[in-house]
């Protein structure tokens, strides 16, 4: 219940948005209209034109406007990396990291035979043919360290069993600056199995 | 830095919505260009709309669409009793706590001489022109317990002396379910000050 059915209206849509519940949709929309209209105007038009004009990076199949995204039409990148991740955040919290210099492949998702999601689904035949393009020498599987993640990196991986292609996986372990206290089971025992020689480094 | 010039550029607009920081936009931006599409532009198209159409009711200025807002135009209301509030996310919250079944009048601030809000700029001559028209027989003056709220409602009592109607404000005391030792001290001397007798109730 509020004032009118179109304010009614504008605060069952924003809860479309993820963590917004009834109170933050009142907040929003009462800011939104008291305060900050012409923000708001700006907004509802950038969002319409980005889920209309936004699709796959014909390349890397990340989120695009464009038929390459910006990565994939920099000449800075190392083109004999590819790293395979499962959503577009992914990319961004690697690129955030920094560090690498490579290129990307975005599955959008992960295999997941129960819910009909299979290796087209997540583009597993756009990555072969971007392989056979050649120029790649190793293949970095940075899908979610979940089990349909693993599976995920592990299909893959025996998929590209024959090639010339060097198949990594990133490194499991403690997280930096977590306390081990708090670190589960499964993480610890990885940590323990993958140890390393101390180099005081 | 993003994937694309028109992610890039939702991202920062939905920096526009109360709360909402980098991390928080990059989640609402892929949530829903990677999963729900339709639900963002019904967003997009209602927040559009409801930004263009919304304006104020023409009795207690709340926000509507339309001439007179729900409340206004129910016939359920008790047409003697007017609760002048500072927003109408105070309304709301008025209603949503229940029990009250009068009238409101929303003033969209509260003078701030400092910042070059006046009377008008609140609405109060529309106020005085609603009270004119007869029938109100009480006026709770609901503005927010702050310097502001208060100067606000005292500026309205003067204003209304002279006249036969009977003034009220909401009653100061500790917060129900609250605990003494977290209460501030204005409030707890306001509290002291205002005690009532013990009816065991």
């Amino acid at each position: 219940m509020s004032f009118s059915p179109l304010v009614d209206r504008l605060l069952e849509s924003l809860r479309v948005l993820p963590g917004v519940g009834p109170k933050t949709a009142q907040r929003m929309a009462l800011h939104l209209l008291e305060r900050d209209r012409e923000g708001g105007r700006r907004l509802a038009h950038i969002m319409a034109e980005a889920l209309e004009e936004v699709g796959y990076c014909q390349r890397c199949r990340t989120l695009t406007e464009e038929e390459l995204c910006l990565l994939c039409r920099s000449t800075r990148r190392d083109e004999r990396l590819l790293c395979v991740v499962e959503s577009p955040a992914d990319m961004l919290a690697i690129e955030e990291a920094g560090g690498y210099q490579g290129q990307y492949f975005v599955l959008h998702g992960h295999l997941s035979p129960l819910d009909g999601i299979g290796p087209e689904d997540i583009g597993l035949d756009q990555l072969e043919a971007r392989l056979d393009e050649g120029g790649i020498e190793e293949v970095i599987l940075a899908t979610n360290p979940t089990v349909e993640g693993e599976a995920t990196a592990h299909y893959i991986a025996m998929q590209l069993t024959g090639s010339r292609l060097r198949l990594s996986r990133l490194a499991y372990g403690v997280p930096m600056g977590g306390e081990l206290e708090y670190v589960d089971g499964g993480t610890l025992s990885r940590a323990f199995n993958g140890r390393l020689p101390f180099t005081g480094e």
